[in-house]
């Protein structure tokens, strides 16, 4: 069952975890980020001017909370033994948290599906981590 | 790949989807729900009295999280049609909804597995829908 | 005096309460609610293009409200028993939170109203409830 | 009916109205006053540790509610000439303010009185201007 | 160095503090204020419509936060005795916060500058309370 | 006169502004910071149970706000030429928004000192680079 294998872990977890690490999950960006693709789709197959005004600001609240996952997952999730693993990382979350910036600014659909690739790096990276296992919910199959 | 099968049927639905159904996916719930079960967890292995206090106000954001997740699923994505397939949609999210307030007001680790459980029933049911192939970016595997 | 009739059955009541009921009225949806109905009229009377643009994006809003304030009366303060006196109950919520969706997508005035008079539904089954008495502040004159 | 008193001169007022007036009722600020009241109340009639931890921060919230409603009225709703009709109208505000900043300091029922109280004052000033009649919601009956 | 002449009073002054003075400054105000002034600039420097479209809902973010911070300083900060030292201080206040609003319906420049005068003016009243020396963190130079 | 300073380069940076550079300011992360310091300190002078209580959530709203404005500088303001004057960019970000997050968990005076050094420390950067004479607001004297 679905369930089953992401409670197995985590209680044996806890014996080694002395930090608050809570739950993290690049699931919370990616489903934001999928969201400003979509909004950006469906602008250009509208002629509605309201409903391309509201796509304008509800995927600039979407892209907003892409860039706030995945600072928290930036700053707390990752520990400085992890730059060892990926020396890159900064320079990642500093290009994927650019794009979402971009990704505001832009109706452009290649702009919001640049932002959807940089959150799969994220999460690729995230997944590699020893430390995803107890915390992620959503492990890629 | 992960997004591959995420991206490939995404596509092909816009020309079947006159609505503004935008992306939804019973993550965003059940993230918020795994993370009220942990800090509950946690609560209790904590004697720390600092600890124990921002446990009890950043669950109340959390639950209060998964309540909202689980509105926009209950009011924006399913439709009508959707009742004659689950007879008790409204009964599941009404009680998933007020066991996210239950889950507020208790530090008990049993509350918080039953909005987790909750909230797993209704992501099955979404996953039963056929919408959810579209709108979802997480299938369970 | 106005406030008088307020308080005066509340300090009873606490003895019959074991709940955490708080305060519920209504009266925060309905204002919502006016306020969409009134940013629609207003819309249509203006001609300048920033009003009407910022005239979409607070409508959104403050029909977001209407909806969570609908959630909170709907999950908060009804309980299964209130299910035997109003076996509409769910559907009513459900019709009154999607129209606040409507609400968001449509400049129409009709759709507005249509929210309004779903909120006034709401408000009727409210203050037929024995405990509105106590945790209502307007009560219907 | 009691939205027909409200809506009644509503059609009416938008031919005198070219002001973005939108809707202003003092009912919001009352009823989260109201919840600072019952708030308070429950906390001495509570021995619950995480009880009383929730009604300190939700009672916070609820003073910054009633705080930013009270702001909107002076702000948006008073214009000058409203200061020759009440010259008392900025201290009154002031003060209001200053309780609603008390209130969230004290668990004192009697601080959360003195609040209530002066949005009384308030919601009697505002029902006494001619633009309540347009604005309002909820006229005290 | 900079801090040093910030942190100086500041251990001082808790002996003569029996208040929850925090740390209150105009400058949060005032960077609000110079981003509205701004993005109304940009607005006309631009023809893009996106940009235009979201420099408007932006813009609105930004003077509502202005409000805000002003709110703080008028509510928490000033206390009945700086009345006397500044009798027109409510004036002053309801202007400032009235051109917040003028500020959101208004694409004109000279009505963001306008703004941003009377953010200066309430700074300058500021720095002349002998309470902004502990509770202000960027005094003028 | 103060404003006279910020506001004489803005005009002219336009013409070499191709970008929406907005208006940053370090000083809206170090108000913030030096919340979190005055609240650690009142902690420990008070008694007030709920005072502290109160002291724990608010900390960690202001902490909050100052990750936040630490991630706008970071990902908005500074651009990859910035990376060759500061080769250490990122890590001092990485370690101030650690900081940040520290400054939540603990009641320690010194975790909080430690988050108004390394907001001083991104200061001191900002206020070197060439941008930051049209985008601050709050030059260092």
């Amino acid at each position: 069952m679905f369930l089953e294998r992401i409670l197995a872990p985590r209680h044996e977890a806890h014996a080694h975890c002395d930090l608050f690490c809570g739950v993290y999950d690049p699931a919370q960006a990616m489903v934001e980020a999928m969201s400003c693709l979509k909004i950006a789709e469906k602008y250009h197959a509208s002629d509605d001017p309201v409903f391309r005004d509201r796509a304008i600001f509800i995927k600039e609240e979407r892209a907003e909370l892409v860039k706030h996952h995945l600072m928290v997952l930036w700053v707390d999730f990752f520990k400085p033994h992890h730059l060892e693993q990926f020396p890159d990382l900064h320079d990642l979350f500093w290009r994927a948290m650019k794009a979402a910036g971009e990704a505001k600014k832009s109706m452009d659909v290649e702009v919001q599906q640049r932002l959807v690739d940089l959150v799969e790096e994220v999460s690729n990276v995230f997944w590699q981590t020893a430390e995803s296992q107890n915390a992620g919910v959503y492990p890629p199959s």
